[in-house]
């Protein structure tokens, strides 16, 4: 029934590679199917006015997409004067889904920038960047700690997050963009590890969804996330 | 527990007053608690160029606040050259969440902008500007019937939004601002009249949620928008 | 001859009620006629780069319009990425003209940001924004004073606004839109209580007038402001 | 008691050189005193999409100033992102003023644009600039009459404009910037060549002003421009 | 003598992976040493408004560099509102050297959009973009040939560029980083694979050069983009 | 041959003009021909933050047109909200070329500011900008001299350039226009007074040169900057 031809709660292959550039603290790229996204976090030597001197670190994203990383190709942000709505949403929701996984008093003050740039798109670019973006966290707190800078490991459960939605009226799992174009009820649940939730975004495009389909995918959430952590702790181990 | 002394599922009062500008087709001004929302809905004589030619209608909204709504005073978005990623989160939601209870065929191929600037703000404008921009909706709907230029009512269901979060440990209803700066959890859901969920966001912030949470939240919000579309309907009869 | 039936020397209804945002320090709606404002003064905790050190007080304005305050929707500024130019002329001419009425020495080197946003607009926005700015200016001042952090009255004499005009061939005062929009010639007086002018601006706008007629004209405005000062000293006795 | 010596009613000495570039239709420096500005007439291919199909002209015009025609380097608007306030307020004027002496009708449906770009600045630069505008837009005007695309002449009367104040206690004609920066009161009056007044904005700075002083400074004026209009028709013969 | 102990003439390893994104009509991702960019050709449905009608194509560029490409993290342009004068420069140069190897009429009438997305920056980015961006443009321009678009081939030979300056007094070849941000002269030397030269930018940063070494440059500017032209060849076989 | 009948290796007519505005500390009014452009230099108060403590100087330069110094009128920068592609490349360009003549030791911790507005164009502006600009620093320079704020002259030699090109297949000098706007090949030699060359900027516009008639562009340049060095000194003499 699906496009792809996956069961409705089959995620697509997902991979992770570390290292992929050598400047930054810590990088990888992600590959959910087609979905191809590099994610870098960077220590920055600078923190936010709110924050200073009180101690407390910060995780920040900045979210953007390749003009050819789609279908057809969209106009470069940076040539159109400003971040449009869209990107502003989920570089807010990156950052704040990776906050939520960090003791932010073990940090200590100092901003990580995580940056998740998409270089091919099918769907679902926001849960790749928020799983990718952990993992490229984990190894820039690794080197912090190696080094002595951090003692605490400020990490309290990996962050990983899945789309889900209903298409041709069932409940599917990790949907790819001819699903996405097609779905009525579509959404995001970003979850710890520990299976705490984190966010949830379930956004109604054309139709509405009843609370016992909530259930339904809330189920498959915990079950996509689950898969994604093991991907991340492998790539991290 | 609750700074206001209400109970845990107990909503502020609302109050909805219509025709409060001459020059919109429909509008109102609500008042949940403190939190006072101006909403016009404005008849425009043009299309988004991507339904021209469609049949098919057009609901957006757009969302801001004057500087002094709040506690201190807030640049006004005009100054600083864009509006802030709060805004056009805010204000894509409230047309999402209005545009789910809209049969945009029997619309037709027209545009009506809804507007909601906040006057006084003490938790929740979003939810009040999503509650109330569906009764000025409702208002200019009934205009264009009344005229003959709309045959078959586009407006399937009334639509309103409650907020919810965890304050001190326990799941509350209608959050004011001592209670969401301080929760750390909170979100908005967006209902339909029949009951259907059309949006739903949560949202850590500090703090994470369990599956049982996330049960409970879903009732109170049942409850809350249940009369919320009470008000609304009472203020259309 | 005009359309409101008014006669040549009379001003609308006005009516000034105060408190109407619990945040702000100073705060009021003013209607004249059709035409609403809420004004604002809020006591700001930092003061521009050039008062530094001085001693000074600065008081300043900004100005906006709800979109659909207007008979057509108008464009929200803060979507176009910035305040047109008519916009800018008429914050500049409160804030200039507030200031004259104010003794920057018994103020004290703190500044006070007034807002005047139009809820509806009928003609005469500028002036109302100013007769009412300078109440909730007032009222801000006067909490000031009760706290004795401003001991002697900064506000020399209160400050007001009227517009003027020729309306088929006829000195008019106060404008409404439909008069506003149809005359040849028109602008505002700013003056004090004391009688004395701070601010003329009389355009031409396909017409030009004779120095026979600015008499008629400056006639016009000191009986129009002369009312105002009466309202506005009742609204904040 | 002036800083450079000159009566009350003493204008300083006005020069106005045409086609100083050999592009535009119209072209002149004027210079009153120091205060040096290059206006030019350009005819516009296009007119605004208002007066499209109306048969009737436009005038419009735009101001700058060189970064160093002041006394300390000012920021280039150009690299600011946008013109001040200032700016736009006098360019606002200068074509508001032009457009007081033109026919449109007469002009047929076309768009002259007039700019001012002030080369050395030492107070008045928007009276020079509308006095001189004035001067180029003459000679555009000329060239369209001479060859024939423009029959009966569009432009009324010279339009010309002084600034005028109150400097240490006393009305003063045509201040240069020692004064303009100590006056407590100044305007500027745009006229026509037959004495009609297009437009008067007296503005206080920290003083105020009382009827009898507005008929000394409309005296002033009246006795300025006359002196100008003889210069632009000298220019223009 | 060199910080990479290459010999004067000496290029970096150069590598061309073609077909790198599954959306655009020619890609690759070019690495010269530790410069690694990635190449989008994309076939626009739009040509720009200056080419409309003329039957002449237009191809042109757009440069960006990941925030982390670089060894500290550089500011998004999406988010600082503009893109820089670096990025324009860049961009503009890339745009104007692929053209000056095409063929406009025989492309026929239709846009080509060239992205040089950097990844990873270790100097040379801007002759890694040209000399990428060929590459895709070849497999574009196959494409359309292939489908019988177009008969006669447009891209008359190839484009490529290479860096040369004066490092430590010597001329050397191929720039990285670290030699790149001490040397004295540098510039960017773009040929066509006939040996016509398409653009030089020489320029002093603290030093000069004589005529006899801008002879030298153009010796080694000759060897590398000779090499160049064979790995582009060997890319798109 | 040349449209002007100028001979392939002839330049036109330069004067340089000195002391053209009263408030900065260098100026002058170039004309190489019909262009004509204001150059002042103007010492800031303010370095820019990468050179605070230093002890070394900055030079910068800003250019900007008239929007009627050509043929047709263009928009004005500061209208649109940015400075062009074309702006940003030519200011860049002055500032780097008239740095390399400077001992930035030697002139100190001070900041001069080069401002370049084109008041007529006929071809060459940049070129008649740098050359300008020199010895509008060369005159504040001396300034500073005078006044014992500096003791070397941290100006090394002067700075000028020429524009060359291929025009109907010929290496020509000094392009105007007519010339500049048919070129297939043009470009720009910055050199020192002591024949040292600064930046070489040669790009095709539709043709491609050889290595051959690259030497031929290269004597043309130095008989040009020749010449203007002559003009530069007898103005600042």
């Amino acid at each position: 029934m699906r496009p792809s031809g996956r069961d409705l709660s089959e995620m697509r292959p997902v991979s992770i590679e570390t290292g992929v550039t050598k400047h930054a603290e810590g990088s990888c790229l992600i590959k959910m199917g087609d979905t191809h996204v590099i994610c870098t976090a960077s220590l920055e030597p600078r923190v936010p006015p709110f924050i200073k001197g009180s101690g407390l670190g910060w995780v920040t994203a900045e979210y953007g997409m390749l003009p050819r990383s789609t279908g057809s190709r969209m106009r470069r942000e940076a040539t159109t004067g400003k971040q449009g709505g869209r990107t502003v949403e989920i570089q807010r929701l990156i950052g704040r889904s990776l906050r939520a996984g960090v003791d932010r008093v073990a940090l200590g003050e100092r901003q990580i920038s995580v940056d998740c740039d998409v270089i091919q798109a099918d769907g679902g670019t926001r849960c790749a960047a928020i799983t990718g973006g952990w993992v490229a966290l984990r190894l820039a707190v690794n080197k912090l700690m190696k080094a002595g800078d951090v003692i605490t490991d400020p990490l309290i459960s990996p962050v990983a997050a899945v789309s889900c939605g209903i298409y041709a009226g069932q409940p599917v799992l990790d949907l790819d963009y001819p699903e996405d174009s097609e779905a009525g009820v579509d959404g995001n649940f970003i979850l710890r590890g520990d299976g705490q939730l984190i966010e949830v975004q379930m956004s109604a495009e054309g139709a509405t969804f009843s609370r016992d389909q909530m259930g339904t995918l809330l189920d498959l959430a915990e079950s996509g996330v689950a898969q994604l952590v093991e991907a991340q702790k492998a790539a991290t181990a």
